[in-house]
């Protein structure tokens, strides 16, 4: 199918009433029609549909954080959502979700509770509920959501999709409603490891240490819990954990046992201490002022917060430090920790009868990851839905480990290399971008400057564009960014000719990425072309006269 | 001097009296000798004398944090402490501080307030008072600090040495005291640039982001506020600070203007608000059981934050990170900011008339810096002291700008590569040895693993142990840490041949660090030769055989 199909396939689902209750705020089909007929299909993620759960911002649709009287209309998208767009992704809509990310089960929320998207007497899961349910449904190919106690991996579960909770700080928080903001994380749910993985990379900042790992070793050390470890599931899911751990040693994994006490034992910390304050901190003064809209158990958990004393909150801080080193003991020289994702599957019944309880029983083995600093990938694994753990930034260990449960292709290491914004002879189809291709670079996604700079023609040959910024009567400019290994950057910059410099180049969301630039020494005689808005409509102007 | 003899001299100074009240803890002479004249020369730091704040732990000496009553007697020495032994440098003692880390004038101790090293009418400068004392005065040749507001810099300011506040995460701060945990970092002092930044890059942990530069560029751009924008200065300290901006255009620096508002907005966070929490959460309630000991001024500001709600915390952390984006947008393209370490010097009694108000005009140009998670190195620039600060993880190019200021050599950069454990014969001396410095590395200092490993002597050529670890019956096996650039590793282990292997080895001081190992499948036959501790030392029992 064309993007232009499957745009009008995702829609023509939707009217048929396909789990209606997924969507807060869903775009014109026309519009994004139209956006789909002008993609450019060289961009990595061309034609792929994005949703957008309610507490990311879309530029044009409002952000309720599934409260109607929270509403605002953000001026720009989180760069998380800007670049996926500029890798080609296309946005339908934003999604429902527990109440400011409060909850795992999917049913808190005013916009009515979420379904799962095949037994609706089951709950879908939260706080990333709709986004788990449009992509189980196939309506959408990616959709983004929020993971603070398990809201990127408990959905992905319940629907066996993949869900991506990166290593917190990798992918920008900017534009996302705070839940409890020292652990809230942006996550990725696909229907397979790639897609996820793919875009995952695409909307990562390079802020890896150096000693970061690449990939998993060809025979990973798994932590496995013993069945008696695990407390709160049925003998199915105990079953299908150990298989498995079984398939993943079947594939070369060395499993290894470990003790889940100080785990568990944190992981109590996110909402019995000091820390729920950060959730007041965020929308408490709110929600004592709206009551209406509210939903109970949310507003609840956040107005008890509010007389903590924050020496309780610096101590729960060490505490947790504490608790990190006794779990990081026991975890020694394991590459990665496999779990289950959840201990049960409830249904909306269930979660209604004791809203508090269950919800907690749901997040056993997800809230201690964020807390941590871990990394995890959620996967599907017969009935239940198993979690790969790493250590941070170990991000494509875990990926490297949840390919071999899943039997596909491992994915590609996430994003770790110099990210370069070109805007002249090195974009895709130009002369010199063969330059970026054999150094092993690789096309992240379309982009924009902020509006400081001009471009002028430079009498070069090839003939070549040159950047500069202006502290008055700048425009935005277009252009690419790629990203080069690291390795390849010395030779890279070594045979970069003059006038030509690398540089930070600041662009339109704000974001800063390191670019070509061009001494001012050079543009004096050269045609000043801003006004075209970048060199490939500046080429298509020459060609046309 | 020999090491033993420089000791002697420091003891013979200290015996005359000079400064007293700038030690709380002295270790004794004959020790202190009898550990020179067992010292490994080869070592990069051997024989330098070193001075530790009273706030980090040595292994053997009290920590007091400055009060008597909560003395305790850790088992192990800080990371940093530890590191630096391991390098060679011999601790002399504990020096005096502002109770609890809390103030910037050295005079808040019931060990006495700190009088600066010439002239004694004037504060020291704190809170790391004793330990700037001391290298000032050339008794010590190091001695390490701790910043939260300033108390790294600003004593080296008042005395013409140099103090290095790294970017906060870099040195381990396990085994210190906390002041405000989420701004404290480990500093040190020296007499000149060079020794300072050797010190700071065996103190750091090799956790750079992939993107951190690696020196300052030839033509740094320096941000530098204009004479009007700097408050409560003399006009003497005014004119010897343009001086300083001038060298820095004189040998190569381009200066560009920079406003002070929002960094000086935000330093005010740091007193005034919730983080006063974090000093209440490390000693608020032993404070409130011993009033005995306790410096007035600090238990009152400490007291005072234990009713502060944890929200409000919450929320001035946001504010900070939104002065945050504010002050780096006004900082811009800048390579580093010029500012002066404290606008006055204050005398003993004017301290004593005003103690906050007094201590919080000399912070007025540090405050900012860690709340920020920045890096800054304080020099000496005419009758004042100047710091040169840059954006975190930039340490390099702050000590590389330092350099251009105080015209001494350029130091090497700080540690970024792969820190690698040796015990056999890449030791120093042995047949390997110059693959690592061909490759580039360089001794970083000596090591012993934790007791959990085996020593065979394997049948190879050249003669190798294998390092093995095992779950019972293991010992502490010596080596030296030697680091290696990035790029060196990849053609070093694609030439390591079996049995050998590099993996995670676990250190006596409780870190991990890359190591060779070997492959138990090597060893069967391979006697046994952990009871010597160490290659060199079996080795050794061969020669005498």
């Amino acid at each position: 199918m064309t993007p232009r199909e499957r745009v009008r396939d995702a829609y023509a689902r939707i009217a048929l009433g396909e789990r209606p209750e997924a969507w807060i705020t869903l775009r014109a089909e026309q519009e994004v029609l139209a956006e789909a007929a002008a993609l450019d299909e060289d961009l990595p993620l061309a034609g792929l549909l994005l949703a957008v759960k309610d507490n990311i911002d879309v530029a044009g649709l409002p952000t309720t954080a599934g409260h109607p009287g929270y509403a605002y209309h953000p001026a720009r998208s989180a760069p998380a959502v800007q670049r996926l767009v500029d890798a080609g992704a296309i946005v339908l809509g934003k999604t429902n979700l527990d109440q400011f990310a409060t909850g795992l089960v999917g049913t808190r929320s005013p916009y009515g509770p979420v379904r799962h998207a095949r037994d609706p007497e089951k709950v879908s899961g939260g706080s990333s509920s709709g986004s788990a349910v449009v992509v189980a449904l196939g309506i959408a190919d990616l959709a983004l959501g929020t993971d603070t106690a398990g809201s990127g991996r408990v959905p992905a579960a319940f629907h066996g999709i993949v869900g991506i909770k990166p290593t917190r700080g990798l992918v920008p928080t900017e534009g996302v409603v705070p839940a409890c903001r020292s652990f809230d994380c942006v996550t990725v749910f696909a229907r397979d490891l790639v897609s996820a993985q793919r875009a995952m990379t695409i909307m990562s900042d390079p802020v890896w240490p150096v000693d970061a790992p690449l990939a998993a070793p060809p025979r990973p050390v798994v932590a496995v819990p013993a069945r008696d470890q695990l407390t709160g599931m049925s003998e199915e899911w105990l079953d299908a954990f150990g298989r498995a751990a079984k398939t993943l040693e079947a594939a070369g994994a060395v499993l290894r046992p470990v003790r889940l006490e100080p785990f568990l034992e944190a992981a109590k910390l996110l909402y019995n201490g000091g820390f729920v304050a950060e959730r007041y901190a965020a929308v408490g003064a709110f929600l004592d002022e709206h009551p209406d809209g509210a939903d109970p158990t949310v507003a609840g958990i956040i107005s008890a917060a509010r007389d903590i004393p924050a020496h309780v909150l610096v101590a729960d801080t060490e505490r947790l430090e504490r608790l990190r080193a006794e779990a990081m003991a026991e975890w020694g020289d394991a590459d990665a920790l496999l779990l289950p994702t959840a201990p049960i599957h409830p249904t909306i019944a269930e979660v209604a009868a004791d809203p508090v309880g269950v919800n907690a029983a749901v997040g056993t083995y997800t809230n201690f990851c964020n807390l941590f600093g871990l990394a995890a990938v959620a996967v599907p694994a017969g009935p239940l839905g198993v979690q790969i753990i790493t250590r941070g930034y170990a991000d494509a260990v875990a990926t490297g480990v949840a390919a071999l449960l899943t039997g596909g292709p491992a994915p590609a290491p996430a994003a770790r290399g110099l990210r370069l914004l070109v805007v002249g002879a090195h974009l895709t189809g130009q002369p010199l971008n063969h330059q970026l291709t054999s150094a092993g670079g690789r096309l992240i996604g379309r982009a924009r400057t902020a509006p400081d700079y001009r471009l002028h023609a430079l009498p070069t040959q090839p003939p070549k564009p040159g950047l500069v910024r202006v502290t008055e009567g700048g425009a935005a400019v277009e252009g690419e960014v790629w990203e080069l290994p690291p390795a390849a950057l010395g030779p890279f910059l070594a045979a970069l000719p003059a006038p030509m410099t690398l540089g930070q180049v600041r662009l339109a969301d704000g974001t800063a990425v390191t670019g070509f630039l061009c001494e001012a020494a050079a543009t004096g005689n050269a045609p000043d072309i801003t006004a075209h808005g970048g060199w490939l409509s500046y080429l298509s102007s020459l060609e046309s006269r």
